[in-house]
């Protein structure tokens, strides 16, 4: 296939780099500012540099850009894209994007299918990039309208590249699962580093520290845009999460040793029958 | 020295296999129930299984019981514990804990050392134990009313098996720290995980998901404990913890994404300005 991904930060240039090693597929890169195309291009990542037209010779593309920018890409090119191309996104919310998509997909006669590779580190861009980012993560995948066919290539696809495994969904499940699994941390660490002891922990801290304030380097312009694109099931988990800590301080400020202690054995055991 | 390890959990395993791994000292364990202390002769962990007697040759005591215990431990054997003798504990809360240590060490004649190894797992007792758990890890010593040779002694063994760097410190500035970089990342991991959306997140997370539940797996006695003990440096993490999340809320639910941009970007300064 010929294959162009449009916007190579860390996903798309982890897609380019993945493809690269474990497909042959040819891969073309379109994006805004030329400096990841010129490394992906000189690291092997990508066959071609490409533009807008490139669109016309794709069997796939691959929209790694951030969620609203890969709908108006995708309105501005729809006459562009072939008959029968695959398109597929990889944005972090569903629900406010997959319908226009779908749309789009049905007016102008290619398939869409939304992608969300649940895979990431706290650093951006192509550098971050990584051929073993999918390795072994968890493929999302909503079929929406698209055929049968087209969703089994994406979902091969996705095994080859290294996704361990592929879940199938909708966007309101996916937005809400995700609101909790992914968002709700993302707020929880940057609520917690804006303690004002923060900034003395050195020497005072160890893994705890590291795991629940790693996600706090975020990209704030990517994050506020997938928050508030995903408002209701997100304020729902960080109204659950506060009330929960709210039970947690009430033991606490009481005194109440075996209230507290029935708190957190139902913590403990919901850890344990996840068999985490 | 004859070091005497009172408690073979994850931390005073810990201590006897990383000193008989490190160091020539000559081991001795005294556990409540018999399994750990045979556990730990078998695989040379200690030299000798002891009892309270034991502790008249002792020239370092290390008490590995939840901090109560600790105390009461010490206030127990006091008379049988030797002039000289440097008794070092390993709790995660001070301001509780050391006074009353202190006036049994000053009435008995011994020298007690507050110790804090900031070092753990998710898992507890001797199996979860390690040579190498203080690697690199940071070692807090509350120097208390201790002599500065005892001082001395207590930072050079903590060298020599294997923590990377010593911090003194003193109860209160120990216990205000840990409340945040220890003691609020398990209340927020206990609540994180009651949310009902946790029990069917696999194949919707990922790192963040991980991370962030990661504590969860918590021993709910000994941090009902350590949580009431430290009551108020913990209530107040809590209540700023609260305060952060609801600004970032309040930012999503009027859709304030400059606002949100540049809470968000704040958190990921404070990350940077640390070199995280």
């Amino acid at each position: 296939m010929n294959i162009v991904i449009s916007g190579l930060g860390i996903i798309g240039g982890s897609f380019a780099k993945s493809l690269k090693k474990y497909t042959d597929h040819y891969i073309i890169g379109i994006n805004r500012s030329p400096a990841p195309l010129e490394q992906a291009l000189s690291c092997g990542a990508i066959d071609e540099i490409g533009n807008e037209a490139s669109l016309q010779k794709a069997d796939m593309i691959i929209l790694g850009t951030f969620p609203e920018a890969a709908v108006s890409f995708v309105e501005k090119n729809a006459s562009l894209i072939p008959k029968g191309c695959i398109v597929i996104d990889s944005a972090g919310i569903k629900t406010e994007i997959c319908p226009a998509l779908n749309s789009l997909a049905h007016k102008h006669g290619f398939e869409f299918v939304g992608v969300h590779p649940m895979a990431g580190k706290e650093k951006n861009g192509f550098a971050a990039s990584d051929a073993d980012l999918f390795c072994n993560a968890s493929c999302i995948i909503i079929p929406g309208k698209a055929g049968t066919q087209a969703v089994e290539t994406v979902a091969r696809l996705a095994e080859k590249i290294g996704f361990g495994c592929i879940v199938y969904s909708n966007p309101e499940e996916h937005d809400r699962m995700i609101a909790f699994t992914s968002q709700l941390p993302h707020v929880i660490a940057c609520a917690y580093v804006m303690s004002p002891v923060c900034k003395k922990h050195k020497g005072f801290s160890a893994g705890s520290y590291r795991d629940v304030s790693r996600v706090a380097h975020i990209n704030e312009k990517l994050w506020a845009e997938l928050f508030i694109e995903n408002k209701q099931p997100l304020i729902e988990e960080i109204d659950i999460m506060t009330e929960n800590l709210g039970k947690i301080k009430a033991a606490i400020e009481s005194g109440d040793r075996s209230g507290l202690e029935a708190l957190l054995a139902r913590s403990r055991n919901i850890k344990e029958e996840l068999g985490e």
